[in-house]
Order: C-alpha cells, then structure tokens, then sequence
C-alpha cells in the first residue's frame, strides 16, 4: 500500500452510519466523546454494556451506571476523589448528544460545570481495502520523499521541511492503548543523498565558531547501493577517498499528540515521538508510541541513508526510501514516552532541551519500564545501569537535545521476571 | 617493575652531581630553571649550545645568545612580541643561580620584573635499573588497588579515595612533549569486586528520586575469571540469573598539572587526565598526555572489573588489577588535552561541568585534532562528524560530566592525510 | 476597546471588494500572496508601482518589472543570487491568481519550479470602529481571564491553560515589521489569586524531591487592592503573617510565528514572545516583536498578581486583569527576537531548553542589539556587560529555561550612539 | 592589624607546651587527634571530661568512656550504627600517641583495623597580641592586592592568579562550627583598575563568537573615588561618556577544605567559598562557612571595584583595597555550604558545572537553610519561592557556573519562626 498525504476529514467521513432504536436504544460499545470544554473540543472515550435498559460501563476511567428510555440516556460516572459526571444525553441517528454536570475531582473548589457533548461509535476495523486506513497486522508498503521534498526520481513533490508519509489511521487505536510499528524493511530507492558541510552550534567552541564561519552548504553524496556505501560527490583534496557504510533509517516517526496539533513534519519532538533522527531507527527497529488520538495517526519520512551520532550537520543524507512497516495494538496498556526496540537493545529516549534534561529523563525512562515491565526493584535497576547502561547522543540540531540509554537485551534476557517474547 | 607510593623528594636527590669546571664553564645540555615569580615557585627550561665562551639555546621558547666567562654567565632571550629576559648568573656546585630582568611582551604596561632563579641539570636517562624512575620505552610492570585501598589479598594498602600506584617519573620527559602510555596488559586479580545500589543524581528525576531515597548502599559482585564474568554476590529475587562480561580497565590515569599540585587520586579531572572513568580505558588502548612538569609524573588506578556507561552507580565494580603500560615519548609535540586512542577509535574525551559543555569541548577537541594531524579543512571535519561521530558518555557522578567523541579510525585510514602508523 | 476571541475567518472576510477594471486593470499598493509551495501555502508580499501599463515594484524582497495588459499580468521578479520568479497572472473580481516559474538562488541546483498563486489587496486601515481590527497608535482596552479560565467575577469564561485575549489584527503591520506593544495600564480586578505550593523539578536535588513528594496543590491568596499585598488564604503555622506586595504582570504576551500556527496560548515562547512568564512584563514596560504575519496577530493573557523569578511553583498567583496596551509599528525594521524595554532598562531574554543556552543566547541577542542600534564595536559591548549586565532567570517550569539579561537605560543614556527618545 | 602570608608552619609553633602530670594526667578540654588513616593524616577532634581517673567525652562525634593510669589512657568510643573506636594511648611531652582498633559502622564488612595517631592540645585563644592569629569578636585591619598582584600604590608583590591575603588563623575554630565573617569596611584605595575587552565563551553564539575574535585584551578604568564612578581610560568613539557607579567587593573570601589543600587563591570554588566573585560580597555583607579544619584558615582578596553580573569579562574591574572584616564563631553549629547575608537579603549560592545545576543547588540549598532556621514546611517554603525569590547570575567565567537565590529579609521578618536578630 503506497501511502499519501492524507486528511483529517476523510476519517471522520469514515464513521459506520447507525439506524436509531426503536424501542430502546443499542448502546453497548465504544463511542468516541467530543466534549465541549469551555470551548476547547476535547476527546474521552465511553465504553457501555446494555441490559435491556440498564447500562453500565466506563467514562474516560470513571465508572458509571444508568438507564436508557428510548432514546433518552441518563447516567451517573464517579471517579475516587470525589469527581462524578451526572449525564443526560439522547441518541439520534446515531450520534449521542447531550450534557453533563461535572464535579471536577482534582479541583480545589469542587464547582459544578455544565458541559455539552457529542459521541459517535467509535470506528470498527473496515471490512472493505482501506486506503490509507490500517487494521493491526497490516503491513504498509510505501515510499518516503526526503527532507527537502524530493523522490526518488529527484522530482519535488513537496515543500521542504522534512515532510512526512501519513498519516495512517489504525483501525481501532484509542487513547489508552500502545501502537507498535515494527519497521520490516528500510532501502535506498536512488543514487544521491544531501547533506551539508556545517556543524550544530552546540558542538563548537568559540575557536571552532571562527573557524567554520560561512559554512553548513549542502553537499552531494553518492550512494552506491551494490557495495552499501557512501562517499562526498565532490570531497576536498584531504577528504578524498572517504567513505562510509550506509545504514538506513527513519529520522522522524510518530503518532498525533493531540487532536487539535498542527499537521506534523516541523521537525520537533515530544512523547509520541517525532523528528527524533536517532541512527538506529532502521531495519528490524521496534517503535511503541502512547495513543493520544482515536487511530493514533502515524507518520514517518526523513529517510536517511546514514547519520553519525548526534545529526552534527543538522542535515544527515537525507534521501528517499521504499519502506515496509507492520503496525500493531496493544490495547488498554500505554506508556507515558515513546520506547524503542533494536534487534540488541531496549531504547529510552529522551528529548529534552539539554543534554544534560535528556541524560535525565531517558534514565528515568529507563528506570519506569525496567520497574513496570521486569519487575525490578530500584535496587536492582541501578544496578543494572551501572554495569549495562550504554548512552549515545542522538540529535542535538533542533531544540531538543536528544539521548538514549540503550540496555543489551541479551543482559536482561536471563532475569526471572523478562517478558516472554 | 614493580611501582609503589613514590615521592617528590627522591626526585630531586637524583640529579647528577656537577663540578665546577676551571676555567670556562661547560653549560651544554639542557636545565631546569626554579624562578621566583613574586613568591610563585615556577619551572622554566633552559636548553644550551656552546662553542667556546660563546652560548646560544632557548630559554622556553625565547631565543637566547650570549657569552660564558669563568663561571658568569650573561644571556639576552627574546620572544616574538617585544619580551625579553636579561639573564646574569653564575654557575656554582653544578648549578646555575641568578638574576634576570624580565619584560612580558603580554603585558599591557611592558614594565620591567627583577626576578631571581635557580637552575639544575634536567635528569638524564639513568644507567642502572630504577626502581621508580622509568626510561621512555619501557614497560612498568605493576598492580594497582581499588578505590578503596584493598589489594588482591583483601589487606588494606591505603586509605579509600581511589588511591593511585605512581607517580612515575618519566626519564626525559619534559614540559612541551607529549607522554604516550600504552595499556599492554590489563588482568583481573582477584574473585570479588565492590559496587553500590545507588544511582547519580544526574539520573534522576523527582519520580525517581523518591523511589531511590535512602540507596547508594555497597554490594559485592563475584568476579569469575576463566568466564570472564561478573555476577552480584546476593542478587534481589528479581535480579537473579543477572550476569555481565567483564571488560577490565583503568578509572584513573593521569600526569601531574602543576608542579605545585596536590597528591593525585583526588577523583577530579582536567585536560591532564586523572579519574576519567571512561570504560574503553583497557587493554590495548594508548593515552596520549601533555607533559606539564619535568618527568610528567604518571599516576593510575582505580581498576573497574567493567563499568556501564556514565558509572552512573558511582563507584563501578571496582578491583585491583595486574597492569602492564609502557611509556613512550613524542618531544617538542603536545596536544592541549589529553587524547585516547582504542584500537578501533580516536577518542576525544570532554570533562566539564555539564555534559552539554562536554559535548562541545569533545567536538572542538576533536575538531582540532582532525585539523592538526590529518590535514583536513573545516568542511571536511563537519562531513566526517556528520557520517562517522559516535558520542557517549564516560562518566557523569564526580564533579564533570565526561563525554567522548569516537571516530572509528577505520573511516580515517584511506585519507591522504592519515598518520602513518 | 475590548477584546473577546477572534477568528481567522473574519480577518479574510475583511478584504477590501475590488472591482476589475475596464481596460487597464488598476494594481498599484500591497498584495497578499498565498503561493502553493507543493502543498504548503506560504504567505509573500507584492508591492506594485503602476505608470500606464508598465508596473514595477517587489515581490517579497526581489525586483519586480513588468505590464498589465486589461486584466493580463505579466512580470520578472530577480534576486541578487540568480534566483528569479516568472509570473503569469489575471485580476478578477478583485483578486490576482496565476502561476509562477521559481528558480531558487540559494538550491543548490536550480531548477525551475512551476507554483501557482493568489493574491489579495492587504487589508487597509478601515474607516469605521473595528471591532478587533486595530489601528497603529490605537489602545486596546481590554481585561484578560486567569490561566484557569475565571474571569474577574469568578466566572469560568475559557477552558484551563492559559487562555489569551486576541488575538488583535494590527493593521498595516506585515512581516518586515516590528510591532510596538505599550503596556499602558494594568490592574487588579479581583480579590483572589491561585497558586500551588509545588516547586519545579529544575529547582529540586534529590533530596529536596523527597521531601516535596505529593506537592504542588493548588492554593488560594487573597489580595487586598487598598494596601497592595497579597498573603496565603490559609497558610501553615509557620507562615501566618506572610505577605508581598503585588506587582502585577502579563506572564504571556506574543504574536503570531506561523499563519498555519495552531491557537496561541499553549505554554509554549519563541522568538515571537509567548508565555514568557518575565515578572517585570507590567505598567510602563514597552515589548517589541518581529512581525511574521499580515497583522501581527497580537494576543495576550495569564495575568499574574505578582511572580517570583523562575516562577519555580509552576503557578504564580493567577488573576484576572484589567489591561490597557497601546500598539505601533515599525515599518521596515525588524529584529530577530522579541525585545522588552522596562522603565528603567533595556531587556533581552533566552528562551532555550536549558538555563546555560538561554544564557548563552540572551547575551548574544543583547550584543547584536547593542551593536545595532547604539553602533557600539565588539570591544565597547563587551565592557558594557562586564559593569552593568545584571542577569535574572525569568521563568523556568515549562519547555524553556528563560533568563534575561537587563542593562540600566541609565548607563546607556550619555553614549553619543545612543537611540533619541 | 595589617595581614600578610600567612604560613601553616607558625600555626603548628603556637600549641601550648605542656607538663606532663605527675600521677595521674589531666586530659580535660579539645584535642586535635591525627590519625594515620592507611597513610592519609586525617584530622579528628577529641573532647574530654574528667572525673580523677574517669574520663569521658566525644571522638569526633561518637561517646566515649574510659580511664587514665598515670599517663596511660584507654576508652572506647562508639556510634550509633555499630562502629566503634577501641583506643589504647600515652600522655608523654604534652601530646597523647596511641593506637585504635577502628570498626567503621558504615563499612560492608566489619573487619576492625588497627590505626595508630597521635593528639596535641587545641590551640588555646593566645593573651599576647598575636600577628596572624585572631580571636572571635576580633576586626581585621588589612589591605588586599589585586588579582594580578599589585598594590595600591602599582607595585607587584604577588604572582598574577588572584594571590589572597591570608590565611588567618581564628582561634578556636574547629570543625563542626560555623565561621561568620562580617564585611565592616571595604574601600577602594587607588585610582584605577584593570578589567578586559572579552566576553566569557559561556556568553557567546557562534555569530558572536566570530565578532569577538582576538578580544580578550586588558583594559584600564579610572577610579574617581570622590565621585564613586569608574570610566574607561581610553574608550572608544562610541563608548565615549560611559561611565558606572563604583560598588567594591570582594572577589574571592573562603576559608581552608581540607587540611591537605593546596594554597589557596587557585580560582576554584566549592561550598568553602573561593574566587566566588559575587558582586554583592560588599560592606555590610555577613558570609557563613561551614569550618572544616582548626583554625578555619579564612582568606580573602581579588577586589573588584565594580562588577556586572557573570563577570562576563573574566576579569571585573580588578583593584587593591582596604578591608576591614570582623570574625566570629558559631560553636557546633554548620550548614553543608557557605551563606551570605547582605544588608537586604539571605543568600544561598549555587557553585556547580552549569547555570542548570547551579540553578538546582542554589535552590535546594536556601530549601534546606529555611527549613531548618525558620522552621518551614516543604509546602511554606515552595510559596516563599513562588513569591519572593530573585535568581541572579554570579560569576560564569570559571570552572563553576554560579548562581545566586536571593530572598529579601523584609518578606521573612514577619515569620513566626523568624531568627531574632
């Protein structure tokens, strides 16, 4: 499947149409909620069971139970600080509408606030090929432009700025679940990268700084895809004859952070990932990204043919690639930050607006997941970490900071409590 | 050779004895000159030709010429802007005493100084076999003791605090060279090893600090060395099974900064090397120092059994060592800082107070090396950063935030400029 | 004047109507032109001169020649670096639309790209009472909600966040700009302010992080307008008695970066202001910003009742405000940053990921202005800032550490180079 | 009273002879123990009571008891996690020597160690008038020389590199009190001073870095002491006129780390104090070290006339200056770093490797003193921040980034728990 760019309002058009109940409404299901909150839309999910005309179920965590008469619904959610929503809602051709009381919880002072709201079903996978819609398990066939917009037969096709492929919408991702992109195959689709010969401000000294003045011009670089390698089209006399492997990989992978997010691709990053231009996002690389939106909305681009660590020339060889990436749910368990996993390692990654921000809060990655997912106690992981840990930088261009704490996996592979792969 | 707590005072009592010579004083050959700054005791040196009662040399770096008589002495140097030493001395007992009238061409106000000094033959290579005097070229065969002080029998040999085996006096080596040691030999000597449970604070962040809280509690590992691995000795439940290869090195290895300088082993770092804690500093690999003071005073020790990236534990998995290093010198050549070279990689290693300020100086100091001994423009040093940089971090617990810039030195070895090995 | 949300959509409406000409279609004046840069509309400029048929004039900074023939637009726009744009266009119903061959100077390889494009008249200063359209020399007066959304009267008005007033359509003010924002008056207009008593993780060592563990509740300080103080509703024991006195200020202030930004008030600050959160943004202080859209699109909000520096508790004491600014242009000249003017010193401040950056960045921002606008040599900067620099950190609980540095107006007012008032 | 240097020989002169007892020794008062810590001196104070042949009293912290035969002395010493100090010892020529079975409570393993040390009276407060000693409630009368050596009347009589006046010895000091030191009088004592024209590499973007090339030159400034300004000797065109009101201080203030140190005056900083260079350390300014050896060993120098925050420059407006400071002890009182209170404000200090840990230091550190001297909860503490804090820049040109936290006294003088003055 050769994805596109692709738009917001096809997938709300995607919504199954519902006939209205006769007698009493059919409920039970997952509806996606539009809350109006003081003007800003914001997303909860309603999860309802339905005995004749009793319902129960979840509001965005809070527990609810409550009736339906017709068409009209009334319930009552309560959360364990003291928060309720007290709803009144009525179904019509197939959406709910209504409002509710809400009794914030984690308010100091607990005032009531009418809100209004809408729910419509909550997507189902589609029986029919979708097209830029995803089911878990599929695997996407597509081709990524390069960060200036080229493909791989050098013609633009979009505006510079490292445009992205995407977004895919995964049928069936909700806020809550994990969304696993398992990237299956990464390869040059041509001859040619662009790089520059300038390096990022935070590698230089105020020396340094004079001596590289005027430069960070782009630079050709020839790929020779029989041999796997690299080399400058046009290298000074002392660089002649240099070369490099290739190792192609994704410079910016993600999910949607919130509903109302500005289209993607502007090179920042953040917990669901983004322009994260870390050099081993290649072939056989595992991405777990925290859903935020119904269908998550994945996007990637920004191939690069290789990248030394750290991105120093703030553009690596950028090119287009043919990709292959299978997606896959794991429903109702998130992180709160993006993991990553190589063929070798488990990856936290932080990205933070100073290395020393990003050495943090990858640590504290680290330390979270080895807690949740190996049942280690703190004891135990600063062990580990003392004698496992591996940091690398792995961009500093942009505003973020980034660095990783990778963890062999062949160290943890032997512990009582490491998941069953 | 087998190396113990060696001590300034021994030092002294080895230069040659000189007499006075009848009628012209014969001065060939190379001193050390003591000047008395103002109250600063400061190390100059003084290399002299002679033909007949004609001298000429260098006194550190001024060029110098002018006449001998009987036992006076009298000399002008100059340097390049405006300064100049007026020297008039006199030769007694095998030492030079006198004065000189110095103007300081960096001197905003070029007022001229009175100062007097000393002089002493520089210590020539000795002929017998030294006990802790070293000749460049050999190899000191040695052991060293963990940071706590215990040797490989568990007895107390010093007090803990990373205490050092050295410091050697290099024969030869003077202020201007560069002192080149090479890790022969690096070998586990005994079965245990000592770490702790705790984590640096750069590690953590609030979260994580709470569930810290009151760690940073020794632990022994077992050190099994026909497996070359190490395990914890009493592993929490969750911990059991966990194992690691060893991969012995060298936390602390340096050269004296300053004449002046306290006692090493004081766990700080600087352009001179010291507690580095860099966990490639093994076998096979060779450090390249700048030499401060007469004889550079090497110092090392701290052996880790292994260490992850950062020790971000504090103290690794720290063990005495047996330990071969042969010393070399490269004269009248000397590198602002001190450069590592594995057998894969150059190595340019940053220690300042952030891990930010490191990155920078491990890239400007790479910059400069690249520039320096392989000829290559601003622009080619960014490519080669760009396709080739591997940044890690060394260690983050003591007062700078190490990180190393490696560049696989077989990315290097076609350029036209590479060093011959 | 006051202002309530306003729309992007009632700003394009605002067009002038135009009516096509006869013969010779009448274009002389200023254009807004959206060009379709592969997908990304991006917004230029189009000035045109008119003699006859032949028209000339600028398009987005190249020199235009050309002729209008009926409705028929033909012209040749050229840079310095051999870039070019050729354009066909057509004038109907009061708009331009066409097409354009770019050659870019600054691509390496300059092919021709072939864009399409529309342009509109920019909107004029308009003769009757605008509502949120604002004249340069205009004051707005208006009253900003609370970072919760409560109004003066404790009414919630606008959901959590931050929520700005604006934004305001400057007219006349188009990217080149820079807009002057006076803070003419600035009032308390409520009895309470709502805090927390959290602290920063920035703030936080390990130690200190155990024992704020759980904090950051939120709390309530009332405000006596007569004394003009503020103390804790309900303080500790320790803290009865404890009060400050008010010094009211907008924490955000900004406009707008990008057409295609999402909705001002997030949290974020760039070079194009935000929520800087700088406790001397108050009465009498002047803020200068690049303007980067047509109108600027000035918005402000998250009045505070006073701040501490930092504002380490995340919340200050949020209020809502009565506010009086009064707005200017610039034509023409425009600075990289935001600029702040206090009635006693001029302001640059940092807006990066780490206080070490900011800092770094704030100086730099202040030696370009210093070179700018006092024509002072790098030598006469750097003594500036050795006797008069004082540096304060700003605000640091969100992405960016701020820091300002701030030089006395006192110490600058004798310089001959000095700006006339 | 006019200081000089200061040598540790003449300190170790002054113990008090004393006579050995006939029959029974009388050990009652303070005494400085040595240990031979495995070859480390390491210094421990030794309190005793006695009652005929009974002794007890504190070795440096754990409770002992014991008995003296003649001039035989044993007692064993315990703390309160198991360790313990087993003590067999002589009275002979006024000095005790003896031997301890150590059991080191926070060691791993308990293995006792066998140390042998040796224990002179503590320096009494002297009855003559003594020349570098000084009594608590004693003012010092003195001069310092500036940071490169010159006195107040242009002649060198130091080494450049910050030379201190001191170090004076404050009897009775000992570790485990808290040395207060009180600015009276510091004023300047020649008509000029000697700054530069560069700007700290901490300052500077690489575009910053590029203009500043090759600064860094010294530069000279009239002090005109009866109108308190300094001015530029020879400025340039465009700095013509400026001048800056003159606010003296101390650049460097510390007293001794440890008693192995190296002289001081080196530049460093740490929680003694050091080359702080903080622009508030005037008259009227009270500072409070935690004291880490007999005698403290206070010294003070590097007067500035005048200094911006950060002391960009390197070097602030470098001059001479009569001092007079007056010292007094806090008996077993001492916070972990050093204090200062100005005439306006409590002061914590942050003395780390950047401004972001600085930032956290100077924070946790005034965290901790408002806890303890104004018995605040973590919740009260986190409101004063909120409200009152000013961070400000101290100096960046070191090896340390240092920042200051700022609260003004008036805000803390209404506290319940407020320290009476």
């Amino acid at each position: 499947m050769r994805g596109g760019i692709w738009g917001m309002a096809a997938a709300l058009a995607c919504a199954a149409p519902m006939t209205a109940q006769a007698q009493t409404a059919q409920l039970a299901g997952r509806w996606i909620v539009t809350v109006d909150y003081f003007g800003t839309p914001t997303i909860w999910t309603l999860d309802l069971a339905q005995d004749g005309n009793r319902i129960s179920g979840d509001l965005t965590g809070d527990v609810l139970t409550g009736t339906v008469k017709g068409n009209e619904i009334r319930f009552l959610a309560k959360d364990k600080v003291g928060g309720s929503e007290d709803v009144t809602a009525r179904l019509a051709n197939g959406r709910i509408a209504g409002e509710m009381i809400l009794i914030d919880g984690a308010e100091q002072a607990r005032m009531p606030h009418r809100l209004s709201f809408t729910a419509k079903r909550a997507p189902q996978p589609s029986g029919g090929p979708p097209v830029l819609h995803v089911n878990p398990g599929d695997t996407i066939h597509t081709a990524t432009i390069d960060a200036a917009g080229i493909d791989a037969k050098g013609v633009r096709r979009a505006a510079p700025g490292n445009p992205q492929t995407g977004p895919f919408y995964i049928d069936g991702a909700m806020p809550g679940d994990t969304l696993v992109v398992r990237i299956r195959r990464l390869r040059l689709n041509r001859d040619t990268a662009i790089s520059t010969n300038g390096m990022t401000e935070r590698g230089q000294d105020a020396r340094t700084a004079v001596r590289m003045a005027g430069l960070g011009k782009p630079v050709t670089w020839r790929l020779d895809r029989d041999k796997g390698i690299a080399m400058p089209e046009a290298p000074g006399d002392a660089l002649k004859g240099y070369w490099v492997p290739v190792k192609p990989m994704l410079g910016g992978i993600g999910v949607a952070a919130d509903p109302s997010l500005a289209a993607p691709g502007s090179g920042d990053v953040g917990r669901f990932g983004g322009n994260m231009d870390f050099n081993e996002m290649g072939e056989g690389t595992t991405v777990y990204f925290p859903v935020a939106v119904p269908g998550a909305l994945l996007y990637f681009g920004d191939g690069h043919a290789l990248q030394g660590d750290g991105e120093t020339t703030g553009d690596a060889l950028e090119t287009s690639m043919d990709v292959e990436v299978e997606v896959d749910l794991v429903r109702g368990k998130r992180a709160g930050q993006v993991r990553i996993e190589t063929p070798t390692h488990i990856v936290a990654i932080g990205l933070d607006g100073s290395l020393d921000a990003s050495f943090r809060s990858a640590s504290s990655s680290m330390f979270a997941w080895l807690a949740a997912d190996y049942g280690l106690a703190p004891a135990d992981i600063a062990q580990i970490f003392g004698t496992a840990a591996e940091y690398r930088v792995s961009a500093v261009p942009g505003r973020a900071a980034g660095m990783v704490l990778k963890i062999p996996k062949a160290r943890l592979a032997t512990l009582p409590g490491a998941p069953k792969p």
